[in-house]
């Protein structure tokens, strides 16, 4: 049995998007309560504990210039930020031979970098045509949501060298292969942003900073405000609706409240039975929502002995688990942490094998590490790892839409119905898919609720079933 | 709580997939219990009441030639089926122009007939080259996985006639605009299930005959021969499987089994909590599936009064409901039925205010066949109609994958993992998609435990959680 309570606004997902809203509506007057299906706050941020007071981060954890709100919540809640590691030389290890680079720009063959430019600037001429509010208005729209941005650098690479840096860089900024990739939808996340360079790079990119303590500290400190208005354990199973209010069921507690801010992304949302049901758009574009799928792997070290050789941490390959290495030590380098992505999908996955041995995927790992940093690397003193397609709750991480359904379902993603709102990084127009995303997606999903003059329900009659 | 009991093998999903398993299962003497979710048997097989003993079918309703093992499962059966009226003379209707015609072949332009045979042509030899177990395999799997079958015929269809057909047959038989529809995929339908001809066609083709008392009599049939074993209304929450067994737990039973069949589509299966989880391809899989979005809408007359006018009752026009219509009486013809499928995707999907109205649909519905058959179209006696994007268990009809997962998940559709087999038209290679799928799956599901030798639980140590 359910205890049944009342609440101005319901939130589900205690994630940074549903946390940012209910912090938003609280501080507007409005009750709330959040309710989360997991047994902690911080949804796909989350710390692994590396040793005694030691951290690193499972999911989301750079925060970037343009990212303003996520950079302004941050320091809102009295967090600091540090600066990702980059000094020392990267390297790039390409069929068998590594070269040391300084800089942002892999030393690439002339042939390919000129290549890489000329990709580059065709893409973000093609992006800017895109409107960041309705990629599907875009005038050739039709035509590049109907193939894939793996497609377009086939027919369009010159060099498999130029092809092979894009297909590294946004397989782990999209946790899915460029041949599974709407291209409209690429342009839309190059237009909505910062460009090709932001994306992949990290002093003045997307990669930039970090949190002290971990982003999960972010979800944490919203949390901790919001005192006992956010239930863990408690899945939701269904929102019925109707003109005067909603119900909202969930394991540990029925709310019934003026509004529903679903702070989910599209995929996890359709666990929850909406009666009346949602329209049908919305009903598909959840269905067949494309969940990312990446793990994030680490290798601890006790002391980022890299750096003592003039070596910056970072690394781009081909080799078959480590494509992009990057130093993900703590601020203080107490420990030294190697990171890399290991996607599930297409090109970007390693070999089959390792996909479902853990043994055999540390293996792999190290065995790369010490083809890009030496014997040392061959030894750590750790080895984590974050799978986030073995979730109960979240269906992976970052995620979009497949080939024709941005044309298809438009902004279902975040176009309210009655009073059911949506949030979660996904549903934002700028900076989707990153933290920044979540926090403007809460806040756009507040201020809606605001706007339709969300009552507060113990003024009113109550009138749900 | 629910009553556990013991059995050599569960099926979940009592659709005609599950219960032909079931049906094989239980004739080689291994004892069944059939899970399903929903309060009937026939999963996407289903009647709708016209009038007092007459019927019309909300799902799945034609078998045809080269759909042997479903035929051969109706025989068995003692059902019958009676030929899809085709006697008379058809309507093509374009650019507000309609044209009669007798014959398989509507009436294009001269060039766009001949667009269409070009095109039709090169798609088959293509097909031909996508081996059917593993079109991954094709020579240009990764290229053709890359793309959708819309961009292709944008690329290659001279005349906006022959697209336009070919977009009108194949959105009804994949339930989705071919702008969405991998290519590879649509390669291996055409290479699965009798080429482009047999997928169009009523004579000699995939809709040439039906069942007397509408398809769901399968099913029925099926599970009255199984008696008891066939619980309703119990959606499986958990599949909890290790090397000695399945224990299978669901809203009314607990089953323990030497072996578990999951004949659900893969996007259902998703909903099924499984410990320890499924390999990373299968749980992607099961998270991309692109499930399909149709409706049939369903005049009913007094009587087939196009019959009288020498009209077949077929027409195929650009009409913005009512693209495809068909005959769809019962077969003594007591009252007349008219038959359109609406898309909700793409070109197929009809105005958008109609999705989500149901008075506006069977306006704009009434309106196209009165345009088509004249006056006496628009008073019906009754209208029917059965969406398949708002089922509470089935997460809509038909629906594949999306660009780039067929080469990325190959065979992870029907790979048994342990003590898991899975069955559902979706994993059949031959007729994937149609009825004669679902038997096929099912028979080879149930082959594919008898060959692990189901061992009989009663006789082993009970060793399960």
């Amino acid at each position: 049995m359910s205890e049944l309570s009342t609440t101005d606004v319901v939130v589900i997902g205690a994630g940074v998007s549903g946390l940012t809203a209910a912090r938003r509506l609280a501080q507007a007057g409005r009750s709330v309560v959040v309710i989360e299906a997991g047994d902690r706050v911080g949804g796909r941020t989350m710390n692994l504990d590396v040793a005694d007071g030691v951290i690193t981060e499972g999911g989301g954890q750079w925060v970037g210039p343009g990212q303003d709100r996520v950079l302004s919540l941050v320091d809102e809640l009295g967090l600091e930020t540090f600066k990702t590691h980059v000094e020392g030389k990267s390297i790039y290890h390409r069929r068998g031979r590594s070269k040391r680079y300084a800089g942002l720009i892999p030393p690439l063959s002339p042939l390919a970098l000129a290549d890489f430019a000329q990709l580059q600037l065709r893409l973000e001429r093609m992006a800017r045509t895109v409107p960041v509010d309705a990629p599907w208005t875009a005038r050739r729209a039709a035509s590049w949501d109907a193939t894939t941005f793996g497609r377009w650098l086939d027919a369009n690479a010159v060099t498999a060298e130029a092809k092979e840096m894009f297909t590294v860089g946004f397989s782990v900024t999209n946790a899915e292969d460029p041949h599974a990739t709407s291209l409209l939808v690429q342009l839309s996340r190059i237009r909505g942003s910062g460009g090709i360079d932001h994306a992949l790079n990290i002093t003045d990119g997307a990669q930039e900073s970090r949190v002290v303590g971990g982003t999960v500290r972010i979800a944490e400190r919203l949390a901790e405000d919001l005192g006992g208005a956010v239930v863990l354990d408690s899945p939701v199973v269904e929102i019925a609706h109707d003109t005067d209010g909603v119900l909202v069921r969930s394991a540990r507690v029925d709310v019934r409240a003026d509004r529903v801010i679903v702070a989910m992304s599209p995929a996890d949302a359709a666990r929850i039975h909406v009666t009346p049901d949602l329209p049908t758009r919305r009903v598909m574009l959840q269905r067949r929502w494309s969940s990312g799928a990446e793990s994030k792997l680490f290798a601890v070290y006790d002391r980022p002995f890299w750096r003592e050789e003039g070596l910056s941490g970072q690394a781009v390959s081909d080799l078959p688990v480590a494509k992009y290495v990057i130093d993900n030590s703590p601020p203080d380098a107490g420990v030294g942490i190697l990171l890399t992505f290991l996607g599930t999908t297409g090109s970007s996955r390693g070999p089959d094998t390792i996909l479902d041995d853990p043994a055999a995927r540390r293996s792999a790992f190290l065995d790369d590490l010490t083809v890009l940093f030496g014997a040392q690397a061959a030894s750590p003193t750790a080895y984590l790892e974050k799978d986030w397609t073995h979730e109960r709750w979240i269906s992976g991480c970052v995620g979009s839409r497949p080939p024709g359904s941005l044309i298809e379902y438009t902004d279902a993603d975040r176009r309210p119905v009655g009073r059911i709102h949506w949030a979660g990084t996904e549903t934002a127009t700028i900076n989707q898919g990153y933290l920044d995303g979540a926090v403007r997606a809460g806040e756009r999903a507040a201020q809606e609720a605001l706007n339709c003059g969300v009552v507060t329900v113990r003024s009113r009659r109550a009138g749900l079933p």
